[in-house]
């Protein structure tokens, strides 16, 4: 938990409840928190930009499945700050409603990713169950609690929001898959001492031009923690750039950095900066040494 | 079109017959070809490397949406070169069956992707019109081919295989929106003096290593066209980089920029050097000056 108070207020999030946006909101809020379950990832960035929430949260990155789009195209166009992240590990979980007996089974229910991040364990355990794909596993955990012939692929808060049983835990095929969130608010956050900064960076479409954008960075030993591309949606072919890098606004080298990137004419978005969660994996000295 | 020549064999695209991976194959093949269509962007790869087909047409990247990542996850799996890339401009037209009375039309049907790249247009002028998604235009076409309450959103090859009268044309929102694609080979492509090369580059996870990756490309003035990540599915938040430069393999500052990445420990894939699009529009002088 964040030492980010709501204040009475609801925190909005991708729902319905049980999806592991959820799982976030509670690892990140506690259980005593107002919620308010959007239908869409826009919705949720609306819901702050218009008060109805003081925060929301939203998925950008899967270990296995790489970045969220939608958020990153949300972000393009947002005024709001990222005031935190967060890490939930993915795990998937077998789950019928109770007194269901295994051997009646007439169908597996989950959403599409879902399934196919269980594919070898389904073909393992259950070869001859068809399977169905449905809007999210929260739906499915939904369907599940009204049937006793079903059984869904869901998370362990759709289990509880539902009152399933877990027959078989963590199914999933990748052991260590995990999502980041992050936390969208309206204020910036003051420097911790091991912080992180989300930048939006806007190159010319020149050669050489990301080259340009990291030798800053480079000269000023501030680390990137990840780069992603997405088309600018100004004219074809041309990108923007998600950079997140080590450190707060407010330290001395990255006031350099942004100053030697203003002097290039680089458009910098500072899109927040934010406590590291804790639950990131340090990176590792050198894996192909 | 190229100077490949599938010699009598099949040429393996992402089907049914009607989709825009169907309107590159005859863009680069021209007509008078034998097709393999197949369900996945998986299958197109297996169909090459099984010598069922001698090419195999895959989507790689859309102006606005971005990266495909099924196809870039399977260049990462893959021994195929890539031999040609072409783009095919993406316009989406409103589609009935021939006779059809449109003031009679109950439903519109299309690929979810498809209704939401016309959503301004649809929100305009088929307000009431209930939309259904399906597993892809050329699909919604065949539907549309047998029914006379239904219209679908679909390209030009589509409308064309299913024998439909286009009413409205071009009504994507976004004008300029065109689908890169690559044509998969077993076999590397020589120099035409105009080339573009396609890496996979595996740095080490640590502070500054994209930095390095990308100094000899900038020592060499060899112009990067492309950058992308994904996760390596290796270990969790670990990464790998697509890297598209312009130069063929074979060329002396590419051969330079190989050997000093090789000399820093970076592991690069060539995945192909091959012709540069016509129709890809060169990089402006500098659109932020």
């Amino acid at each position: 938990m964040t030492d980010l108070e709501p204040g009475g207020r609801a925190v909005a999030f991708l729902g319905p409840p049980g999806t592991f946006s959820h799982a976030a909101v509670l690892e990140v809020f506690g259980h005593d928190v107002r919620l308010l379950d959007c239908a869409t990832i826009d919705d949720v960035f609306v819901a702050v930009s218009n008060d109805m929430a003081r925060y929301g949260v939203v998925p950008v990155e899967n270990s296995t499945e790489g970045a969220v789009n939608n958020t990153l195209d949300c972000l393009v166009a947002t005024e709001l700050k990222i005031v935190a992240e967060v890490v939930v590990p993915i795990e998937h979980h077998f789950m019928v409603r109770p007194g269901t007996d295994i051997r009646e089974l007439q169908k597996v229910v989950s959403h599409k990713q879902s399934l196919a991040q269980c594919r070898k364990w389904l073909a393992a355990n259950w070869p001859a169950l068809p399977q169905e794909e449905v809007a999210s596993n929260a739906q499915a955990a939904k369907m599940v609690s009204e049937s006793s012939t079903l059984a869904a692929i869901a998370g362990r808060m759709a289990a509880e929001t539902y009152g399933l049983d877990i027959v078989s835990a963590a199914i999933q095929d990748q052991k260590d898959n995990s999502t980041r969130f992050l936390v969208m608010g309206k204020h910036d956050r003051a420097a911790t001492g091991k912080d992180k900064t989300s930048t939006l960076i806007y190159t010319e479409n020149r050669p050489g031009a990301l080259f340009r954008v990291l030798e800053p960075f480079e000269q000023q030993q501030v680390s990137l923690t990840r780069i992603e591309t997405r088309p600018s949606r100004k004219e074809a072919w041309d990108y923007v750039f998600f950079i997140d890098f080590q450190g707060h606004r407010s330290d001395r080298s990255v006031s350099v950095v942004l100053a030697r990137l203003a002097e290039r004419t680089v458009e910098v978005k500072l899109l927040g900066s934010y406590p590291m969660a804790e639950a990131v994996p340090p990176a590792p000295a050198a894996s192909t040494d």
